[in-house]
C-alpha cells in the first residue's frame, strides 16, 4: 500500500517553492475568527485538556442534532459520533461493518481514500464505473450485476469528489431500495455537501427514516468551514449500527481531539455567514478556472462543476494520466492529480482544485495553457 | 466489542455528580501555561488550519529526533510518524503490520485497549500472563511457549498500564532477541516512560541498532503533558516499518491534528520543566493513596508503584471483579476499574489511578475504606 498520488503531488509541492499545487484540495481560506475566538477561550479555560467522551462532547452532539432535524434528518445526539475529520468516521465505520474478505461497492471515479481504506480492512473492491456522458451518473443495472453474497456496503460519495457531480434524487432511493433488500450498508460520503453551487435543499436519504437501519452518514467540517488542519468531522446512523462503531472509534483515536470540537461548534454557530461567504468567493473562482479550460477545448474536455472545488478533465488521447501529470509537474511545475487515482472511469483526466489560492489558480492556468500549446495535443 | 471497563465507569462517573472517578487515567493537571500560549499564537498567526504533511510537522519531528537523540535513540526525521494519540499511533501499527488471524502476544495484565484493538484487526490474542509475585515480571519460557508459526507481534507495555511495573532490562533484551530470531515484531508501549518515580535513566531496546528492524515505539504525550483532550502521540520505527505504516495513519486521520502538533512542540521544548513538577505532585498522591491501601490490609494486597499513575490491588477472596466495582460504585459512589479488563492475570484486582485531583483521591479513599470496613472481607 502507498499514499495517494493527491498525497504525492502535494508532498512534491510542499517541498518545492517552485510549484504551483492544484492537487490536494485544501481550502486556501483561514479559519474564521468567530470559530478562533471561541477556541482560544475555550483553550483558556481549561475546557480542551481532557479526553472527551468517546462519542463527542454532548453540548456538540446537541448542535449536530439540531442542524440536522433543520434538514429533515431525525437522529437524536447518541446516535452521532464526533470524530477526528471525516475519514476517520469513515475508517471506523467501514473497520467496524465489515469482515475480512467482504466485498464493497464503489462506484467510481470516487475518493482515493476508499480504496486504501478498503484494503486496511482486507475487503475486495469492486468497482461500477460512472456513466460520463450521463453526467457521471450510475447504472443502476450495473450496480446490480456488481452485488453478490459477499457485499457488505455501497460507498456513494455525493456530491462526488472528483467529478463535482450530484446523484440524483432517484437514483440515490434506488440505491437505498436496492441496498435494503440485500441486506447491504450504504455509505454516504457526503464531505462537499456544503459547497454547492446552482442549487439548494440537496435531497438525501439520510431524510428518510425507511432507510435508516441501513445508511451511515459521514460529514466532514474540513472543506466547508476551512478547517483541515483540525481533524473533525461526525457519523451519525442508527441507534444500533452507532454502537457497533463507536467502540472501535474508541480505539482508533479514543475521542475527537477536543479543542476541534469547540472549532467545530463555533462552525455550526456561525454556519450560515461563513458557507455563503465561501460558496460566493468559490464560485468566482470556479468561473476563472473554466475560462481558462474553455480555451483549451481543442485538447480536453470537462463540464462546470456543480459542487464541491474541482474540475475533473479529460484529456483527448490520454492514456497515461500519471506520466502526464509528472511530465506536467517536471516541465511546468504544476501539480495535479492524474484521474486513475479515483479508479476505474478515472484514466486519463486530471482533477484540478480551484479552492487554492486564486493567485495559485491563474498562475497554474497560465502554466497548465502553456503545456498544452507546447505539446500541442497528447 | 463493547467500551473498555474503563470508559464504562468514567462514562457513569460523568453522568452522575456524586460519584468519584478513580477510574480512567486522566491526570488532573491542566496544560502547561507555555504550551497554551505557543497554540494560540500558532492559531492567531495562520499556521493550524491546513492539513499538515500526513508524517506530521517537519519542526516537531526533528525536535521529536532531536529528543531522542538525548535517550540514545538514533531515528531520523522521516523514521518518526506525528499520530492522533498514541491509540492512533499503535492502530496504524497493527493495522499495518499484520493481516487476519494472525496472532498478536500481550503479557498481561495490561492496557485493555490492546484486545479491542486485536478484535479491529481480526488478530488472534495470545495472553501470557505475568507473574504477580515476581513483581509483575515475564516468564520467558512462558513467552516463548506463546510463539506460533502464526505470530506477527509482541506488544510490551513497559512501564505497566495497570500494574505500574517496569520489565527489567534483561528480559526486554531476551524477548528482543527472541523475537528477532523468529522474525516477529515488538511493539513498545512506553506511554508512562515520564512517569517514573524511583529511578532515571530508563533503559529502552529502541536504544539499540540490532533490535531496529523489529521495534516499533509507541509514544504518548498524553499523561506526562496532562494533553489527554489533545490527541498528540508519536511512533517511531526503521524507515522500512514506517514506510508501510505511514498510508494507513494516512487512511485512518490523514494527519495529526495540526493544532495539537503544536501543542507538542511546545510541550517537548518545556518538558523538563513540565516533567518534573508533575512528578513531584503524583508523587505526592502515590503517597496518599498508599497510606489509605496500607490501612486496608487486612483486605487487600498490592505494592507501590514504580510508574505510571496507577495502583493495581489484589483484593482477598474477590472473584467477580466486575460485580464488586459495580457494587462499590452504586453503594459508595466511587468509579474504579476491574482488574479482569487488562486480561488474564488481572482478575481478582482492581485499578485506581492516583492522578486524579488530590480531593478525589481523598475522598474516594474514604468511600473505599468505608466499603471495606461495611462489608468486611470479601
Amino acid at each position: 500500500m502507498q499514499l495517494s498520488a493527491i498525497k504525492y503531488m502535494e508532498s512534491f509541492a510542499r517541498n518545492r517553492k517552485d510549484v504551483i499545487s492544484l492537487s490536494q484540495g485544501v481550502p486556501f481560506f483561514q479559519s474564521d475568527d468567530a470559530i478562533r475566538k471561541s477556541v482560544v477561550e475555550a483553550i483558556l479555560s481549561d475546557k480542551v485538556d481532557k479526553y472527551a467522551d468517546p462519542q463527542g462532547l454532548l453540548p456538540l452532539r446537541n448542535a449536530i442534532h439540531t442542524r440536522l432535524l433543520g434538514e429533515h434528518m431525525q437522529y437524536d445526539p447518541d446516535e452521532i459520533i464526533v470524530t477526528a475529520g471525516a475519514m476517520e468516521g469513515l475508517s471506523a465505520c467501514v473497520l467496524a461493518l465489515t469482515n475480512p474478505a467482504d466485498e464493497i461497492i464503489i462506484p467510481t471515479p470516487s475518493y482515493t481514500a476508499f480504496f486504501n481504506l478498503s484494503d486496511v480492512a482486507h475487503l475486495k473492491i469492486s468497482m461500477v464505473p460512472l456513466a460520463e456522458k450521463a453526467g457521471w451518473s450510475l447504472d443502476l443495472d450495473l450496480l446490480k450485476k456488481a452485488i453478490t453474497k459477499q457485499t457488505r456496503a455501497i460507498v456513494v460519495c455525493s456530491p462526488n469528489n472528483p467529478t463535482g457531480s450530484i446523484y440524483q434524487k432517484e437514483t440515490l432511493k434506488e440505491i437505498c431500495s436496492l441496498a435494503k433488500s440485500k441486506n447491504i450498508f450504504v455509505i454516504l460520503d457526503e464531505t462537499y455537501r456544503n459547497m454547492i453551487y446552482d442549487s439548494e435543499n440537496l435531497y438525501t436519504p439520510a431524510m428518510e427514516d425507511k432507510y435508516k437501519d441501513i445508511i451511515i452518514r459521514v460529514v466532514s467540517m474540513s472543506k466547508d468551514f476551512a478547517l483541515t488542519g483540525w481533524r473533525i468531522g461526525y457519523i451519525h446512523a442508527d441507534r444500533s449500527i452507532i454502537t457497533r462503531i463507536l467502540p472501535v472509534h474508541d480505539v482508533l483515536v479514543n475521542c475527537a481531539p477536543v479543542v476541534s470540537q469547540y472549532a467545530g461548534l463555533a462552525a455550526l454557530q456561525n454556519e450560515r455567514r461563513i458557507i455563503t461567504e465561501h460558496q460566493r468567493i468559490l464560485k468566482d473562482q470556479r468561473e476563472i478556472m473554466g475560462l481558462y479550460l474553455a480555451k483549451l477545448r481543442e485538447y480536453l474536455d470537462f463540464v462546470m462543476p456543480m459542487s464541491a472545488y474541482f474540475y475533473f478533465v479529460k484529456v483527448y488521447g490520454l492514456t497515461d494520466d500519471v506520466s502526464f501529470c509528472m511530465d506536467l509537474l517536471e516541465k511546468n511545475r504544476v501539480a495535479v492529480v492524474p484521474g486513475s487515482d479515483f479508479g476505474q472511469g478515472g484514466e486519463g483526466h486530471i482533477r484540478l482544485c480551484f479552492g487554492r489560492k486564486k493567485d495559485d489558480i491563474i498562475e497554474g492556468m497560465e502554466r497548465l495553457t502553456a503545456y498544452f500549446r507546447r505539446n500541442g495535443s497528447i
